[in-house]
């Protein structure tokens, strides 16, 4: 048994979820992180006993001992980190979105397939065991055909006007925020869970809050609001959208979503109506799968080690009825990425069940099409 | 003391709602009632004890005893028997949609004006406690500025293909189904609740079974499929429908509708985001509304008479936490409509808080938009 | 068709219910009203049409008109009115409890045998539609042999030390409050469901707030807190009960009741576990019933015409997904005890399957039971 | 910046989590695992990258470099080796129960404190955020005075005749089954949440199924149920048990709990009601904490670390709304043990808010007059 070597770029909130998570997995050890602000970096790598620290992501790359990189850096340097990466010969996990517009994340996807890199995306809202649990039973038929889709990822952390994020800001999260950030979690579940592609969308992008205060020195993810100075910004990238989708079989479905939403936090729900049944999976219970029937009572199937599909049990990694959270979500998503990085190093065949550099190019097909949708007031073909 | 003498038109499923519903109303006596089916009229007059039965609604109109008309006929025949009713000078309490179409409603508004009718419209679920609850939160800045609004209306009663109805006929049920049926009471809701006129949608009316099976015999709502000998039938009119909408002062909504949901059964649910605070309501569990906030935990208020806004605590009219249900709804609404029909007799002002043609036009305007905008793909304004 | 004459004794909360309950069943007419408080039984006349106002109950028992008799009188006078209703042979519906003690409402029942007459008791929490499902399917086998049962039954209306109530004296309440109040819907619950006897107990009977201000006026039932004058007075019938059950196949309960437990309304919860499946049911969600399973998912059952047991679909009114309440409870029970009503006028056989003098015989049993236990701290069996 | 070095004994079930766990824990190595059954420990070994395996507790105890001993073995063999790792001077996080009886659990804690062992014990549900919030805001007052409290702790793992465990063999388990596994977490809630202390008890034990089919090779934790060949046995502890509890004010509360409830997984729920306000939390939605009002809407305040109280808010270590798990209540747990450890090492004071020795003892007491009164059909005193 040999141990995977991983380097981390980004120390941030994100990044540190990383590290924990990478923690749990036995066989694998962080031997370097790094982040352009050093003391974050220091401050990360004294906690998880992290040996080596980079003020910069090409230190990092460039570290013959780091076999496997973790990209949490902010979204407009991901297509340089994950293509420096790529190009260094790693494997690579990167945080949603792959990069700015399809374009790079097509150059991306390219880059990964000529060079043979294993290349996963965190897209783990589908690694809860009853997400899992769903798509195992779509594709043994259980649903039958899909017809319709809905649902809404909501939040409040940008309620107030005194709320400000480098996510509003064009120049860092590029041509969308909410669309892009919640809207990507969302739409890679419909097609995860019906094994269909989305080929259409109607969107609608729309800033509740037009005006904002902006803190004059740096902000955080999820940060509590502006402290001390502050200055008036005008804001154009959506706090709300709202979206119509037709996937490739002639199903339709509704989306929305607001980061403005007193009292839903990480309001993540789907509603999945087939010809045969229906799923429904809301993460503010993400312990449980609705299924629902026409012509007898509705289920409410809890995530089990013992009950779920044989290909799934594996996710419910406890004894049925201790519940799984978000961390668990992320450690499993990691486990069948490790796993895959296992199978390559001996040698053996892996099958990619993660999410990877295809399925992120994929939803960064969609957000565009939503952007242009938006734009023209018409529907958009995903191209 | 004396008694409102009422003729009701329609003896169907909801006829008899409104005849259970008239009996809890001590001061209100039916005195005839009509069907073209004349078994089903009779076996309603027996069961509420009601005089005289009339196989025509011409006839009932005519019957110089009845004060009040409810309508309860099918969607093709509203327009005419609503303004014969008007015309005969009696007061109305109509089921909804008014008529097929904005232009007979139109008419229909501009007929009762000019008579003094009393005219309501039964938009019940407005009439649940805690939906009239919200609306006077609202009414009283508790909500601040709406931002936006999303929900759904979703059942099942159209899930198999040996599912049919009427209301996929667009002979007798018009332009549109389910946006139309469904549909219009979450408009009702979004209005009422916000205070706010809904000025342009985007819609997709979609048809998820495109071939059906009609039984060669009449149906019924709410059937439990067919049964015996039917035939196939191509279904044009929408089982699912999406919007978008904006309201008067800019805030955007979402909503999504669909009669094929398995294991829904009536599944409607809004939820309102404003600049102080959100609502959200679910008529799986009309009893409680979730009030949303950001700084501190969220609410779940239960229907009581003793708790609520002074002004709405008649409609819970039992002792905190015997729950109501859509009986009570009704109830509360016919209950209203009678005050002001108490009002109008002595010769009192009456504030006509119920839903009334206004309203119900107002809806059918919103419907033309919506089917209006689903034939050019594009946004159309609410004329 | 003729129609039924009702008189009804108690024109308060609970007597106004039963008031208009009665209007929705077509075949009935309530002919008198009685109470000693004149002006309340005008006011209820007149809101419900009803001819004739008693100020005692002696003079509407007396009203040869009245074939059965409604007592929603106090506790302390039910075993009177109830003895002279059977006495002057009308039928009668009565007010839980019966009388104060089993000796009393022995005596009440070998009148009614003796005397052919149809009594009936309000335990209307078993006419949910659910609640009769489980029943229903315990019957056919489905639950297995029941093992065990566990639940509660709170209320806050007794919170605060100004709450005062006529149930808190034992002159009127008699020998036990919140046990009896509350723990009887529950006890018949338990036992309507299983199909078994509650054979033995253990009971701890407790007065939280021992001192309470109680107003120098009269006090209502769920009153909101005395206003005006006060004065302190000691509280020695229990505002908070918990029984260890015994049923007569050996299965295990445990239950427990208070009226100060804050934000709990009408709060009953049951839980029937039994050698095949097991139940829940909570009267806040009270159109569900929860279908627990060991090897699969679980069951969530909502009320239905279409879905529930032949037998029981009658109790379930509305097209599925339209929920019913307390109100629809009542008139479930009503409406089985005025079908017996109808038999027995035509000379047909009828089965009583509504909740009767013996079932509230027995659960005056059970609570005598309790009290003894609360009193020698031991088991006591019900006699 | 030093890591403290562990040795786990036990590597089943339990134990692998402590061991996932621990990994989460940046400065704690884990250099040692022992069990009897050497391959298990060889594979947790494996997977955790743990350097040394032993096969007895001894050898692991011996071992100089751990420094902390976390006992994970069976409930025979705890007194041995707590007692033996405190003689040894380490340090010690235990699995409950501390062993089998009172006289041995004081007998340990009196080891401990003589040694000035830092001694903990795994009661993890008061670790979920809000179970700490519960108990900060009593702390402050907003309960008030703790009135009653009721609740239940359900599985369903015993609920088929061919379920078995050693849990069920006095021999191993000891003198109770579920009243001491379930019963002791819901007993430490009570006390951690209110801060009182259970003075006295009345208990009744139950066996639902007297007889099960044991299978003749050995059993684990959570079986899904025997295979092969299996004999009848004979079960005399309890699989029911139900207790009424009193607090040192006086407060009354009432416990049910069962492995035979079929569909209940991990259902722990607790309410507690006080002069002020209630609290209700349950394990099956564990983010949540419910709390009541009698004159305003509840409450339903979930998980935060921004919205917790100042003292709690380090154990919702995620941004609002991503739901914590099981693992992380565990790891908020050993979180608290090990800042104590590195306290302790550090020659800094530190206070012991995890659950230690004194809590282990004190819920020993409890079951011991549990099974006492049970024995006696009479309320017995904690001693």
């Amino acid at each position: 048994m040999t141990t995977i070597k991983v380097g981390l770029i980004g120390t941030g909130y994100i990044g540190l979820v990383h590290l924990e998570v990478l923690r749990r997995l036995g066989r694998v050890e962080v031997v370097a992180v790094a982040d352009t602000d050093r003391d974050l970096a220091r401050a990360a790598a004294a906690r998880f006993g992290v040996e080596r620290v980079y003020d910069n992501a090409e230190a990092l790359i460039a570290d013959g001992e780091v076999e496997v990189v973790h990209d949490c850096a902010p979204n407009n340097v991901h297509f340089d980190v994950n293509a420096r990466a790529i190009g260094a010969g790693k494997d690579l996990l990167a945080e949603k979105p792959l990069a700015l517009d399809a374009r790079e994340s097509g150059e991306l996807l390219r880059l990964a397939e000529a060079r043979g890199t294993l290349a996963g995306i965190d897209f783990c809202y589908r690694y809860y065991p009853v997400v899992q649990e769903a798509a195992a039973r779509t594709r043994r038929g259980d649903l039958g055909e899909v017809r319709a889709f809905a649902g809404h990822f909501l939040q409040d952390w940008l309620f107030f006007e005194t709320d400000y994020s480098w996510r509003l800001d064009p120049a860092i999260a590029g041509q969308a925020n909410v669309v892009a950030d919640l809207g990507s979690h969302w739409f890679d579940l419909v097609e995860f869970i019906t094994g269909r592609r989305i080929v259409e969308v109607m969107a609608e992008l729309h800033t509740c809050l037009p005006k904002r205060r902006r803190p004059r020195g740096g902000v955080l993810s999820f940060g509590a609001g502006a402290r001390g100075e502050s200055e008036e910004v005008a804001v154009t990238l959506d706090d709300y959208a709202s979206v119509f989708l037709k996937l490739d079989n002639g199903a339709r479905g509704n989306f929305t979503t607001c980061q403005a939403a007193a009292g839903r936090k990480v309001d993540l729900e789907i509603q999945i109506f087939g010809s045969k049944e229906s799923y429904a999976w809301s993460h503010v219970h993400p312990n449980a799968l609705w299924i629902g029937h026409r012509e007898k009572g509705n289920e409410v199937f809890y995530e089990s080690s013992q009950l779920q599909a044989e290909e799934t049990r594996k996710y419910a990694t406890l004894p049925t009825g201790h519940p799984l959270g978000y961390h668990d979500a992320v450690f499993n998503l990691f486990r069948d990425f490790y796993e895959a990085v296992e199978a390559k190093r001996a040698g053996r065949p892996h099958e990619a069940r993660f999410p990877d550099f295809r399925t992120g190019h994929r939803m960064m097909r969609v957000i565009d099409a939503a952007v242009r949708s938006d734009k023209a007031g018409a529907w958009a073909r995903v191209e």
